[in-house]
């Protein structure tokens, strides 16, 4: 075998390890662009769905093909009965990831990709699904009713809010949903989206890709960081108390989440784009006081470290403001992501290479098997 | 941002993407060793549990550290009531590769890692459960009766064909389950084990890892040759048959699996060893037809193309004569590499960085969203 190249960086940091189409993340230091268009202004002017059909087949749909989209989309909320059976068997306690992961896995044996022919469908199945998902657990679960996961909400985000509270959601409820979907959807090659790029490379089923990509995401270095974001900011008193609380821990130099990123050195353009949406919230709720303490937070953080919100920061208060239990917050960048992940599975398939690369063995020299009586 | 670093090949291949002590592959064309220790000195000497321990520990056990290690497995046998109830809902047309994928997320949601320190544990309550989860689907969902997990055999082997055929195994087929789960332990950086070390950088749990894992090793690139082999002996009536059909199939330019490799360039190692304990089992068969028409096939394909049989081959008429379905040869599969899995997720997990390569951007370029009426 050729000797294998030695890559500057642990983590394949700065290593292009495959092509794109679907998005940049911080060309320009900053920017996130999803098929050519900025991130801010498909939060601006769309729904959730339209950007999902952008990222899934290259362009943004018509009136008309939205329409059919939303209708097609609405059609697959329900769960399979063994589905349902099996979600009522996982306890209360069990990690919400874990819960979305067996979902997945699960719709995956029920209603199995057979031919790559149905990676459109089956995605399409999915992102109707997940949120039926999640919330059918966690009213199973927390407050022991089986709902009923057919809505005829017109967004997901609708949906997915219509099944945790039993009513629709107000018209901003809607709306914030649908811009933190469109944030959170795709970026580029991140640790999950590149799990799945790998379990795709060997032409596994779509479901495995997922499944595999949910794993990913589960871990604290990668989703998460908007559920830690509460948990701090939710044991801040006031504003004068949460500086009080981070100056005490840089000084003590804990970790803090939801600022800086691994690819943006300047800012996280999503930022400012849920920022505003948390302050409407605030004013909606006529208590300010859990933004108040995120903008102090955010002004600490820049003046003591030049370290700015990522997405995942004020993603925490919306959440909150919106009555999304925290551990809920990971599942649904699930039901966003979902759309990335989906749309490079699709790309590894159309141009595939089995990833497979190459290990630098640091282990000891050859060796004889002694006896077990000799060892 | 700074400008990514070109890869010269597709897929990462021949890229170094990271350390590992544990095994190297192909390092002088055609080896294979875990821990320095050659495959084929492991596979003549030790049982599956011995080599496991070493994967995983670092070193051989001694006597008295294998017994332990072995009446440690032998009491993680058992299977929670949920997850049996969630197994017994997973339909007999299912892919086994998705049901062991679900039982390992299922698992991982009544018996979550909540801590590294528990990484051993966890993996151990894995190589001893995973033969228990696919046989009490197995036998369920295809003969409709609801098996007794625990059995007092000495290794995993004989367990996984005890609950399988509902009697203990005979000491050659015993041996041959050893052979075979130590030569599909470990391999390096291969996509399945990169998949699980993807998920581990995020610092996810282990169920999450190996659950990815599996992901990948669906794949009809990955795992699963060894079932294409079978199917395509199955086929075959005699020697002189499978060469005709082989011939056939090299001139319509037909993938024929169970030969060649992706590292090795020579020959696989695993392959004469497996070879030797299909002719054995062939022997205790008083059939020894698959076997022959397995040889022949092996010398068509080295005359006609320089192809070596790869470790699958072997594997699906030795299967076949233990009668394992075809169906769970890609299972056991799981059960072997689960070692492999967990040790380099053990590895990642103590010198991490999050895996997150960049990407090489082909898409459009920037432009304006339009309102949905003028698209």
């Amino acid at each position: 075998m050729a000797e294998a190249k030695q890559l500057s960086g642990a983590g394949l940091r700065g290593q292009v390890a495959g092509k794109t189409a679907l998005s940049t993340v911080g060309k320009s230091g900053s920017g996130l662009t999803y098929r050519g268009y900025d991130v801010k202004d498909l939060a601006n002017n769309c729904i959730f769905e339209e950007v999902a059909y952008l990222i899934l087949k290259g362009e943004l749909p018509t009136q008309a093909e939205l329409s059919d989209y939303q209708t097609k989309l609405k059609a697959m909320r329900g769960l399979p009965q063994a589905l349902k059976e099996v979600l009522e068997r996982i306890p209360a306690t069990a990690h919400p990831m874990d819960v979305i992961r067996t979902g997945c896995s699960v719709l995956g044996n029920l209603e199995t990709e057979e031919s790559f022919d149905q990676q459109q469908d089956m995605t399409d199945r999915m992102l109707a699904a997940f949120p039926s998902i999640i919330n059918y657990w966690y009213r199973f679960s927390h407050d022991g009713v089986r709902i009923e996961t057919e809505t005829d909400d017109d967004t997901i985000g609708a949906h997915f809010l219509h099944l945790l509270h039993g009513k629709k959601p107000s018209a901003l409820h809607e709306q914030v949903m649908n811009v933190s979907l469109i944030l959170y959807a795709e970026h580029e090659f991140n640790a999950s989206t590149f799990t799945a790029r790998v379990c795709a490379s060997t032409l596994s089923d779509i479901h495995s890709c997922v499944t595999a990509a949910i794993g990913s995401l589960r871990g604290p270095l990668h989703g998460g960081a908007n559920e830690a974001a509460m948990e701090l900011i939710e044991g801040m008193q006031n504003p004068d108390h949460a500086e009080e609380t981070l100056l005490g821990m840089l000084s003590r130099k804990e970790k803090i989440m939801g600022f800086g990123h691994a690819i943006y050195s300047v800012s996280d353009p999503r930022n400012d784009i849920i920022k505003v949406w948390s302050e409407k919230l605030a004013q909606e709720n006529g208590n300010s006081s859990l933004y108040d303490i995120s903008v102090r937070c955010e002004a600490v953080m820049w003046r003591e470290k030049k370290l700015f919100c990522n997405a995942d920061f004020f993603h925490a208060s919306a959440y909150n403001y919106m009555g999304i239990p925290t551990k809920l917050f990971t599942p649904i960048f699930v039901c966003s992501r979902l759309t990335g992940w989906a749309a490079h599975v699709m790309e590894q398939r159309a141009d595939n290479r089995i990833i497979r690369p190459s290990a630098d063995y640091v282990g000891v020299e050859p060796r004889s098997v002694p006896a077990i009586s000799a060892r």
